[in-house]
């Protein structure tokens, strides 16, 4: 979504951490206030937790939204910052994040976008997602090299015998995709029962039928190596018996989990995971950082997204004297306003 | 909207005052925790400010809803609090809140209706709404003889000599429809335009070239009287000079303004016409009474309907143990909780 010709930072008044439905709101809010945003996030798609982790499901609690998807509220809320264009650079983490002798602050992506900015927004929700990772002892050894979490370039499994492990959608696909490249495919799930849509589930099934992939019930206990190399790992079955299982690759996919991440390394106070904010600008204990949404915490909170949406607002109040240090900021109405009906690119009514 | 048999209180556990949009809201925050709410407003329909004073004009910094009229956020709203059933109690005012010795309140409005509520919630925007008056000294004596805010009865006005003022659509509306039952109707306004709906406008300059009615431009101000009866008063016209213009009655409509009105006496702190609320609970200095919307005032505090909406949240939350002093309440989430379904009445999805 952005087009790097160079590594030169990119000079900003605001990066928002964080794509989500607050992160999204943010960008609203620092509009209004004519503060343009960059927003980071390390999905490839914006929405957050709202987008992976219940895209179609209901949600009742958005104040005059009687019910919404989260890809609804996602959609709803990209159309209402259309008129600000923000810059998103997804995909990546923020790895890095230092305040310079100017008081503004260096910020540095995995991908390697740099930013100088005026103020930093974390809408990081409960984290960066992180694939949830095998836990066997000792296997975290061949992560890279034989044991992955997310498939990059599907030929390096040509000619391979492979071992994908999980349920869902991701398991699912990779296991059907890579049949044809890969020597075999073994499907590992420690259930009888697919999370993953029932068309892929047919197509799986009717592969094994066919003996062109197999579909084993179990969980991963154990491995053995040779040479140095992972070379075939124990697979304990849900009749308790544990059977060796000989491999090139194991791919595993059980979905992501959120980590806090780098944020933790910034020096900003932390409380049980949650960033510490005060309730008037919801700034952290470094000024110019604000966090807002299910990742701050202060007396009274609740993970609601209604609440970020508020924090949001006040954050963006608290951040314009960082952008705008001579201006006055007035609260102003989008309903009466001439001069935000400007911003909004919408047509000022006449009134009496 | 109630059937009152008879004058016995209703014993309640939560009371709102104010249903304009965060008065509403409040009805959902509450409904969630299962706390059934009565909801009072002065005006004879729910929606406050944003449907007396902004009804068809957009609304642009909701979250997630790109734009709305007032008329629609209400509607919304109203959609949205449903499975909840509150009970309105619309065109009375409250007139007297006082603590109990059970812990509880007696609450009292202009209507005469009785409460005993375990908790009050403050959502008055920015007063009750009052009607604008005319400021001119002494005139006020005559208030309710002869000088009306309001139409009670226009058989009243039968055979009547009548001054209106104003040149919205209260004094457009009411010019036409007493024009059949007075003596006569003289339409008076500060200025040559009106405000009204350009169909009452024309229909009123029809009339008066018809000779069923007068139109004069200028203001009141002052009056004379005979035998302790206002006989007529003295408008001032554009061209500065002053006319004497006798009448039975004069009725006002220069629209309505908002006033913080008895809630002033219930011992609550107020600082500059606001009450002060802490941003945990959103409690006012008496427990059990809290404040949420453009009424309340705290650090940081900014007049937004979704800062409004946040408050009410966190109230209910901090309002559950005066409802249920035995109960432990959780943070639920509406997407995946099946007892918010069972109160919201949806379907619980089957999640894997």
């Amino acid at each position: 979504m952005e087009a790097k010709v160079d590594n030169l930072p990119i000079e900003a008044d605001a990066v928002i951490v964080g794509a989500g439905p607050v992160g999204l709101f943010q960008v609203f809010e620092l509009g209004l206030l004519e503060i343009k945003a960059h927003v980071i996030d390390s999905l490839s798609v914006v929405g957050g937790q709202c987008v992976e982790l219940y895209p179609d499901k209901p949600i009742y609690d958005i104040p005059a939204v009687p019910s919404c998807t989260g890809l609804e509220l996602t959609e709803n809320l990209m159309k209402q910052i259309e008129p600000f264009g923000p810059t998103f650079h997804l995909g990546q983490e923020v790895v890095k994040v230092a305040r310079r002798e100017d008081g503004r602050f260096d910020l540095e992506t995995s991908a390697g976008t740099r930013f100088i900015t005026k103020t930093v927004f974390i809408a990081a929700g409960v984290g960066a997602f992180q694939p949830r990772t095998l836990k066997v002892d000792g296997i975290e050894q061949f992560e890279g090299s034989q044991l992955f979490y997310r498939v990059k370039d599907p030929e390096m499994f040509r000619g391979k015998n492979l071992v994908v492990c999980g349920g869902g959608d991701s398991a699912l696909d990779w296991a059907l995709k890579l049949v044809d490249i890969a020597e075999s495919v073994v499907l590992l799930h420690r259930r009888e029962e697919y999370r993953a849509a029932p068309a892929s589930v047919s197509k799986m099934k009717a592969l094994c039928e066919d003996f062109c992939m197999q579909a084993l019930t179990g969980q991963v206990t154990g491995f053995e190596s040779k040479d140095g190399m992972l070379s075939e790992i124990k697979v304990t079955g849900l009749d308790g018996v544990t059977r060796r299982l000989p491999l090139d690759c194991l791919l595993v996919f059980f979905g992501l989990s959120p980590k806090l991440g780098p944020i933790a390394d910034w020096g900003l106070e932390i409380d049980r995971r949650q960033i510490v904010v005060d309730t008037e600008k919801f700034m952290t204990n470094i000024p110019g950082i604000f966090a807002v949404g299910d990742i701050n915490i202060y007396p009274g909170k609740k993970k609601l997204i209604l609440s970020g949406f508020h924090e949001a607002a006040l954050a963006a109040f608290a951040a314009a004297p960082f952008v705008f240090p001579q201006k006055k900021i007035h609260l102003q109405y989008t309903t009466t306003s001439p001069k935000l009906h400007k911003v909004l690119g919408v047509e000022s009514p006449v009134f009496d």
